[in-house]
């Protein structure tokens, strides 16, 4: 880990504030054989939308691994290494066939497993395509995304469902991927991050966030069966709102829909959106996930305010979003001993030691902590907002924070209590 | 040289193969002092066409080096260091003049083998220019274009005249360079390898190769006086074609016509080009040389289907061309423990021994093996094309095989034959 | 200091000049602890316009460090570490607020001299705005320039004020700064170098100097009390015209106006300019100051004919200015073990010693020289232009070339014995 800069206890004291250290390497490195890249192969992720596989294949940069992802005119979806290996064309270039894919410069065949179908050419006797494979990784098609599996073989998981994949009342999409320049880990950071609704979100100019959340919250974290959620509580007379996200190991979070006042809110709402961010490389983050909305409202289109780099940057400083705020960090690699961390930042804590303990059990050859459910059932997930009604404000605003505390606790407790029964 | 990777053995095995070793840097690095910038160093190599010298001096990076290339107004070229000796300024700002060039910044003018001609300002005593020169290769012109000789000057070969430069019946016109982004030795290979002709030019939508040539040849390769060639025979009826390509070291190429069918072909064709990979650096190389067509028939003009990168993404990988196969090959730069080579490869394998012989003999300090002929007579290639008769098959389709294989290695050993007579 | 390569003396010898060796060090390098950007951070630098500073933060680079500027609602001017020191967000997204600027992130307040004024969100009890304080830079806002001091904040200079800041008769501008791709040094060795002027500035189609200086000069250089100064002088019958620049260290220069032939000239003009090269890094340098003219005349917009790199590439090569001379130099960053330095570099070098002597001060902690007045006066400087009338010629060109210099050498010392006087 980084040497610790020193505390600044001076006005106009950056000179003596200049030394720079580097990442947390164990947290940020995600290529082949780093213990984080190692930690994230052991879970399906999602690289690619269904509906981006169509006449040519598609490159691919998955945790620093360079691939070519394809659905071969039989239906069948593969995820290959790049580059051809008789004698390394890029498979970007190759020919989609009805089973596999064709290199385009000497015509070998590769299934979707990356067995050899065909070495054109080769003597009639040759058993090269009996003996050797290209480097292939499983994968699986789900509503709309395709996942892969790219840790060791022998140890896959099983595909997880969550519960919010087939929610009764609930339309669900998959979305655009938009790519963000910086390192994964800080734009996970962020979903476990309540504060900075209360400042980024709520800006003047801002969209897609309600103004009732830049008043300050009453906030919270804790562990569930699945991961973590924070828990973001506010009052109006005697009504509590409590908003509850979601983050399940290593990189999915849902958050509860934003956009309405609380006023109007008479339901639970269940998350908006499942997202995953899946790194590219060190640098190179990609959001991809699902939306979802309750049948009679539209589901969302497009990346939302903020969340992209497609505003001029005079527009961006003038009213920043999310990709701003998160990929602005450290140039695009937070470096942990340049930063403060303070009571907001609990549930950064929390989460960095849940992916560090993840990451150790890894390296010991442990499994990692995997959400999970009996049975082939649903994943039980946590996600969602309401309002609880009948609750008269404490006597002063200190012991009221408490109220709003515990009433929070209480939702989540209980919800958690009522899956595992069901489990 | 690097460490050969596992051979991949089982489907769905990428998480077990993602070593990525480095390129083979005898045959790959081409700048000041490597093995291999040695070695192409020992040739002449063109580095720009005549017309292309004009009013202004044209900067060039040839095998790492920065250079600038001008005609003066007596006509004279040269091809110096592209900094100035007295403070650095580049020559590319220079000034051409009646006599060499001048720096722009202080006005010192410099010869085109590199004497310094005037340094104004300084002391009418100044013996500077009398004991300094500047850095100077010596250049030849030649049918449009304008070769250089970069190695010791001491030890400078005659430049060489190749049998194909003045053929009666034949007109030749240099062609526009284009760089292509990838190392030397990949784009050099392709010319030792026929199989990709049944594959990649005559995928559909491809231009400019005969469909007869989407059989498989007949393949074999022999080693020349001048380097090598490789053969590829085919059958129709009782007639037998004859294509052989000349790879002459260290990076020269000459093909025979492809666009016309085989039924049409009766005469002997010599090469429709002679053409040069120049390294510029270790990742980007240089196509330039000449066409060539009979007398009444059209040079060529452009580079040709798919030869550069010009063409969109999508195009590309629709139709993709020579520059596509060989550009992206492990980005750039072959990793050969990534390569499973094959029978059909046994050209590739055949020159990158010859080149690596040529290579070790630089480092030990002999002469390369070098196209050459006696008393100022061309050097005799065998490039050509035809179309033998009366040749009827063979029983079976091994036996006949065997019969097209000896039929154009006669060719071949003939060809050699009389050419070894003429010298 | 790097090996120095081979004085080349042969014709067509460049095989046996290809080594590059590096930069020289301690001369080029700016970033924080290097000797030389610690020389640097000892002076007051421009670093940007007060025109800059509007109702967005501005993103700076100064000497490898990555700032970010604003002027707060209060008009006070802040210069910060670009990187919040609570999780690290860039505060080129910050808020600027009505006493300092706002993180877009969590809403943290900074002042402008890096005093904490908020950490909303943090319990009323938090005692970090107390304790931590974010890196800051004191400025200063001068005529149009805002400045900043980046050195060790106990050993702050004065801040200095030349005598051309506000003479009598003139009127100065702040200039639009330009960055050149290429190391401050030789950028500001050429405010030393009269002899470019007889040849870059004067060739046919270049703009701003007079033909007058296209003939060689009379080229001298002394030491002063605040730098040093180059002589450049010519003669037009029995009229001495004589020339002087200011070289004031770290990197400010002043230029005689030269755009007025000599023969229209009758009165003493002090310079045209006050120019500063503000290294942003090793390879990125602003030229930034002021433009001055007597009253009555235009005060020049706009860089200048070739000071900048907005023209084409072809009308460059056809009429090279300074820009293309000297940001070409060794592609950015001179090599000095490749230069061949001659009589007319003498001021050239003579830089180089007064830069490094000053280097070497402060790495063994002295204070470095620097141009210093006392009580609050101005600092002389000596930079003009005047015509001497009445030096007959002497009898031989030789000995006429000792009258200019004694003239001019005199013209010097008489002004720097009056500045002292009045000191």
């Amino acid at each position: 880990m980084a040497v610790r800069v020193p505390f600044l206890n001076t006005a106009c004291g950056a000179y003596h504030h200049r030394e720079r250290p580097g990442p947390d390497e164990e947290l940020t490195r995600v290529g082949p054989g780093t213990p984080c890249g190692e930690y994230l192969r052991r879970f399906w992720q999602p690289v690619i939308l269904s509906d981006e596989l169509r006449d040519v294949p598609r490159r691919l940069r998955i945790m620093g691994e360079d691939l070519v992802a394809f659905r071969d005119r039989s239906g069948t979806i593969g995820l290959l290494e790049l580059h051809c290996p008789h004698r390394g064309t890029s498979l970007e270039f190759g020919l989609i066939s009805d089973k596999g894919i064709r290199c385009c410069y000497h015509g070998w065949l590769f299934d979707t497993d990356g067995a050899i179908l065909e070495t054109p050419g080769e003597p009639a006797d040759s058993t090269l395509r009996e003996r050797l494979f290209h480097g292939a990784y499983p994968v699986r098609e789900h509503q709309g995304l395709v996942f892969a599996y790219m840790g060791p073989p022998d140890t896959a998981p099983d595909f997880p469902i969550l519960d919010t994949y087939d929610l009764p009342g609930y339309r669900m999409v998959a979305r655009a991927p938009t790519v963000w320049e910086c390192n994964w880990l800080q734009i996970k950071e962020n979903s476990m991050d309540p504060a900075h609704l209360a400042f980024l979100h709520t800006l003047p100019g801002s969209q897609g966030f309600t103004e009732d959340l830049g008043a300050l919250g009453e906030w919270d974290w804790m562990e569930t069966p699945s991961g973590m959620v924070y828990i973001d509580t506010r009052r109006q007379g005697d009504r509590v709102w409590v908003r509850v996200a979601d983050f399940i190991p290593p990189n999915i979070h849902q958050f509860p829909p934003n956009a309405d006042p609380m006023a109007k809110r008479t339901v639970i709402n269940r998350p908006a959106a499942t997202t995953w961010a899946v790194a590219l490389d060190d640098t190179h983050t990609m959001q991809i996930g699902y939306y979802r909305a309750p049948e009679g409202q539209e589901v969302r289109r497009g990346a939302g305010f903020g969340q992209d780099a497609s505003r001029t940057y005079a527009d961006r400083q003038r009213v920043p979003g999310d990709y701003d705020a998160q990929v602005s960090i450290h140039g695009g690699v937070a470096r942990h001993s340049l930063e403060h961390l303070a009571a907001t930042d609990r549930g950064v804590i929390m989460m960095r030691n849940m992916i560090r303990r993840g990451i150790r059990a890894v390296q010991e050859d442990a499994d990692p902590m995997r959400a999970d459910a009996p049975n082939g059932t649903a994943i039980p997930t946590f996600g969602h907002d309401r309002v609880v009604p009948g609750i008269p404000p404490a006597t002063t605003p200190e012991e009221d924070r408490h109220v709003l505390r515990e009433v929070a606790r209480n939702v989540v407790t209980q919800m958690i209590r009522t899956s595992s029964a069901r489990g």
